[in-house]
Parts: structure tokens; sequence; C-alpha cells
């Protein structure tokens, strides 16, 4: 009877650390490929550029030949050839030769630089320049950017959009990457039913965590599904199991039934192991995890709030980590416009509106009150060796901004 | 003839700004509305929580009748009914009874808390109770949620995972929403192949721009098309008056052709009006804007760091605001670990690595170096106004993580 002793955050994390799986791998089209996290390194198979390229359009010329031309003494070329983009000149230029050149194509033999159009006036096949270039202007060098056989991005490299480029650029029409995840969320509790404008029967609670605990599973990068089980230790323990062999995570959100204590942790008892059941954290003490058939079941509070800070707090970074994306909290400093009290031992998740200095947590902190967490855009950490803060104090900030995929 | 006047950021943003727009409103499924942008004012259909719940697995009690019990001193109660989660009792607890209640399910008449089963022993219909609770102890109220017909959420409100799920609280199966932008894209530039681990033609290069402008597309919340043109002027024109038609956004890069001057400016200025066309800004000079058949039309560099800034710098906002969001750069200060040098009267957009505190700027700046924007997480940005920082000096930074949708 009492409280069971309760896990600290960090212990709890250790556990699941200790169990972290990660996907297998998937080779994917480059189109498909934007938000995955590289499985092998990528070495380049080109130069980019591939070629001296002109990085103008004008005309390639011996940058020495345009020394000392300006507008009052302006220098005359002959030009001998014209370049369009993807096009190239077989002729060399010479001495006082000019050949028209666009954007991107190549710079052609005997040329170093390129005078922009925008300097130069053209008639017929006699060029005036009014400005003079320096060896190498306006040419984007070959392989300056990326250089043939040359690792350019590592394993575990998450792919933002300058990485697709990249990785396109190197010539891979197809690339190695984890899978997503798939995660089955397993909504207990008999008193829920769907969104309706219409009255509600007497009783009944409209279920909220299938909606906001997907949305946080699609923000991880996974793929989720949702299923439903009555609050029985056979629903429960037929759906937990059927989900282990067709989904890669399992979440259980509620799961009470005072008559036979908790019905969630009990199934996993028998038909798993139960990793920790209880956290000294402030929302989401009930939270807890175990593994059946090998997969990790998350089982979070039917409260909406405490659900959603137990996701952020272990499933998150479970989630990231198994598609082989390494997470952290990143932890930045505002000072406290209000006085926050805590306990020892607990570490607290408290909402707050944060600017880029002051932190001001949400007053209202029931784990039922969804309002809170649309009024916040950060947790405050307090850490279980803290005891609270005062006003003014710099306090340790996580963004949710920080957090997404 | 030599460079026409370039536009400031701020005249050219405010040229876009008149020419703003905004989708039409659609009807999507709760399921559907993750990541959305509100085009109504929510009204809660329901209080939340519709009753007085109870937050916890125990027993209904009268809180008075607890009054001094401890484990030294229990007091006994009388179990008079159970209320499981979606059910609710007929009974009023009286004096010195109790009633079983689970998590989630309504406080029957005349308790007024709920004391956790962890401090009760039971034996039979006789409960043993440990410790004292107080009135409202372990009890939701009835609407400190939400209040049905209350303004929950305004119109225009970006619907992350909270505002989800307090949507679906207040009883809404279906939501209304700004539709995403439709964007085409249209790639110019004869000298671009597809990605390929094979040897290229000579003059050509891979195409990256339709990689990462898509997923920058992308990741502002709008669909993405990509299509192709030759760097003629009918097959520019024909592109973009057909997509005038099908899409809500036109966006363009490259399409230089030395013999007529810039393509894609001049088709623009034929069919329909060009808004601005260079800009004091770098990287991204050649940045233009225009609008055909009341459709804007972006057109972006074809060197990919000089597209992917023109992208950050006019069109995520611009997508943004079309959606109903509001978009502005998060300006944050970080020390500058290295001197950097900038031109009065340009706008600098500075690939950078910061952390908490300093900022690195990414020393190779070309354009076409698609690699210094892998290695950068933030652009530091310097006005117009500023001729550039030294060693030490505070800078202004926006973190690339505050742009995503």
């Amino acid at each position: 009877m009492f409280l069971s002793k309760l896990d600290s955050v960090k212990n709890a994390s250790n556990l699941l650390n200790k169990h972290q799986t990660v996907t297998d791998v998937e080779l994917v089209s480059i189109h498909e490929a934007h938000k995955r996290v590289l499985a092998e390194d990528i070495i380049a198979f080109h130069d980019s550029p591939p070629f001296d390229k002109s990085a103008m359009d004008g005309f390639a010329v011996i940058a020495e030949n345009t020394f000392g031309a300006s507008q009052s003494a302006p220098k005359e070329f002959k030009i001998i050839d014209a370049i369009g983009a993807g096009d190239f000149s077989d002729k060399t230029v010479g001495e006082g030769e000019a050949i028209v050149i666009a954007t991107g194509a190549p710079i052609p033999e005997g040329a170093n630089a390129v005078i922009m159009k925008e300097y130069t006036t053209t008639e017929g096949d006699d060029l005036t320049i009014y400005s003079q270039v320096t060896p190498g202007e306006n040419v984007s060098p070959k392989s300056e950017d990326i250089e043939k056989g040359q690792k350019i991005l590592d394993k575990n490299t998450f792919i933002r959009y300058p990485e697709l480029g990249l990785i396109a650029s190197a010539g891979y029409d197809e690339v190695r990457v984890f899978k997503k995840p798939t995660v089955k969320v397993i909504i207990t509790g008999n008193e829920l039913v769907e969104p309706t404008k219409e009255e509600i029967d007497k009783a009944k609670i409209i279920n909220t965590n299938q909606f906001t605990i997907k949305a946080l599973v699609e923000d991880s990068g996974a793929v989720c599904e949702i299923g439903h089980a009555g609050d029985t230790y056979d629903e429960v323990k037929d759906a937990i199991l059927e989900a282990s062999k067709t989904h890669d995570v399992i979440m259980t959100t509620g799961g009470t039934a005072i008559s036979k204590g908790d019905v969630v942790l009990d199934v996993i008892d028998e038909i798993g192991e139960i990793l920790f059941h209880g956290v000294a954290m402030r929302p989401g003490k009930p939270a807890g995890a175990g593994v059946v058939n090998g997969k990790i079941v998350f089982t979070f509070s039917g409260q909406p709030v405490a659900a959603m800070s137990q996701f952020d707090v272990f499933a998150r970074k479970y989630l990231f980590e198994m598609q082989g994306r390494s997470f952290n909290f990143n932890v930045v400093k505002r000072t406290s416009e209000l006085k926050i009290p805590s306990q020892l031992g607990r570490t607290d998740f408290i909402r707050a509106v944060c600017d880029n200095e002051y932190a001001k947590h949400v007053l209202n902190r029931g784990s039922g009150i969804i309002r809170s967490m649309v009024e916040a855009n950060s947790y405050i950490i307090i850490d279980e060796n803290d005891e609270g803060y005062q006003k003014n104090d710099l306090v340790n900030v996580v963004l949710f901004d920080s957090l997404l995929w």
C-alpha cells in the first residue's frame, strides 16, 4: 500500500536508453529523402561544379587583358564564339578575344575570368568593356563545393533542405535512410467518445489524446496508427500483443480500472517486462514504460497534459534515436518573471511563455488543462536537486520549437 | 547599361506585402487539422471537463469526514457503490460513506473530494483511510479547462498538437482552415540534368534547386509541384502562363539566356508586372518578383545558395501569410567569434553556426557552395545601415529552427 518508490527522470531515461532500438535501413528516392536520416556516408560521385563555371552572364576573357579598363578608358575585344547554359565551346580565348558566356556554362580554354554583361557594350563582334576583372573573377572553380570521392556527409546526418541539395549534387538519385518507426497508440478509457457538437452522454468525455499523441508522433518523424481498447485486462492485453507484432513502438494512454489496479501495467508485467512505473516528475508522475516482444511500450496518463509531457520527456528522444538522430534538450537560460516553488527530489516541467529574455510560467498547471499547453511555448525545467526559483532568477528553459523533427 | 538601381530588402518586402494574397477557406476533419491555420474562431460546444471529474483512482467522500485521519489514526467508511470510467452513480454520498471511483469518472452527489486508493485499505464494504483530504482534492472541476460558449482560440491560430487537442475537446469534429497554397516551381537551365552516379555530359550540371526549393516550400506548409522549362522565351512564357492558371504561387529558378537578357523577367514584363528585380542583398542580389494573372511569381537565382536565401528572405513569409499565419524573423543576439566586413547599403544574410552564446560565420560564402548552407544553422543578418562587425560584437541572428512551419 501507499506510493511505491518513484524513479527519477534520469533513471527512467537510462532504462529507456538501455532498450533503445534502431530501425532498419531502406533505400529511398532522393525525391523522398527530405527530413529523413542518413544511414550511409555520402561519398561524392562527381566534382561540383564539374568544371570551372561562369557565375555570371557576360564575356569570358583573359583577365590581364582588362587591366586598366574603366568607364573613361574602355578597352576593345573581339567576340569569337558564344556559350549558352549546357553548351561548351571548342575555341580557345586568345589575347584581346572574348567569348559570350551564360551563367552556369563552362569557362572556355584560355580564359580565366568573366566580365559581367552590365559593364560592356557590343556592336556586332566588337565588345567594349568599361571595367577590369581579376583572374578568377565571376568564375566558380571546378569542385569548389564538392570533390569527387570525398565524404561530404556522415551517416546519421538529418537531411534538411541543404543536405538534400548536396546529396543530389553528389550524384545520388536514391539514398539509404533509417526507416520511419511505426507507432501504435492504444487509447484506453471507457469514458471516451469522439469529438461531437451534439450533447454528450453523461459521464462521457471527448477523447483528445488520440489527436495530440498522434501529432506528437508525427512531429518526431514517425508514422502513427491509433487504436482503442476497453478498460479490461483482456482487451488491453490483446491490443498490446497484437501491436507488438505489427508495430515498432507501442504507446498507451489511460487504462486505469479501479477494481484491478492499473490494467496496462499489469498486462505488461504478465506478457513482458516493466522498465519503470511512476516517475518523480510533474506533470506526469504515473509515467511508465515496458518491453513486450522486444518492442518498447510507453504507458502515458489519460490526462492530456500529463501525456504530452511524458511524451516530451521520454518518447520523443526514443523515436528520434530509433531513426539514428541524436536528441537532447537544448537548454537555454531565461529570467523568471515569477517565483516558482518546487519540491526537492522531483523534476518539474513547467509550461511557460518565453521571449528571448524572460520566462513566465503559465499559472493554471492542472494536468488536464490543455489550455495551459496552448498558452505555452516552452518548459521551464526545475531539476530534482532544486527547490524552485525566486523571481528574476535565471532558469533553464526548453523551447518547444527546439523539439521539432 | 551598368547595374540598374537595386531595391532594398525592405522596399522589396513592402512590394510583396502589398500583393499578399490569402488562400480560400476549407473545412477539414479534425484528423487532418494538425499544422494547419484556423480560419474561424473556436467557440466551445461543451464544458471540459463536462462534470466534476475524479483525477485519481480512489474513493469519493465528504472531505470533512476525513479530517484528522492519519496512519496512526485511521478512519472507517462504508462503501456504497462503485463508478468505473464512463459510468456514473445515482447514489448520494452521506456522512461516513464512500463510493469507489475511477480516474475520469464523475464525482457522485454529496462527495467533494477523492482519497487516493494508495492511502486506503478495504475489506468487503469496509474502507479504512490513513490520510485526510481537503475539499476539492483530486477533483478536476467541471469546465476548469473550457467553458461552453467561450471563445477558446482565435482565427489565424496555428494548430500545434495542444491546439488540436483543445479543438477536439471543444467538440469540433471538423474545422475551418486556410487552404494550403499550391506552388509551381519552374526550373530553367539547359545545363541541368537529374542526379546520377554515371558520368555527366560535358557542360551539364546536376539540378539541385528542384530538391531544395521543393523542400523549402513544404517546410512552409504549402504543396509543391516541380516543372521544367528550357531557356527560351517561349518555353518560359508558356510555363508561367500555364502555372498562373493552375497554381496559387509560381517560383522560377535560373533562366538566364545571354542573347536575350534575363528571359524570366522579360516574360513577366510582357505577360504581367515586375514588382522588383535586383535587391541590395548578399547572397541573392538577382532576386525578383512579379505578378501574372494575379498570381505572385518569385524569380530565384539558379545558384543554389542564392535561391535558398531568396526563398528565406521573401517567399517564406509570403507562403506563411497566405495561410493566415503571421511571420517575421525572430532575431536573437549572439557574440560574433570573428570580424565580419560588410558594405553600407546592402543587407547580408551570412550563413553561420550558432550555439546559445556565440555565432561564427561559415567562411566559404560563394553562392554556389551548398556545403556552406549544410554547415550553417542560422543567418547573421547585417543591416544595410551597418558596415559589418568586429570580433566580439553582438550580432543579429536568425536561427533556421525558428523558420520552420
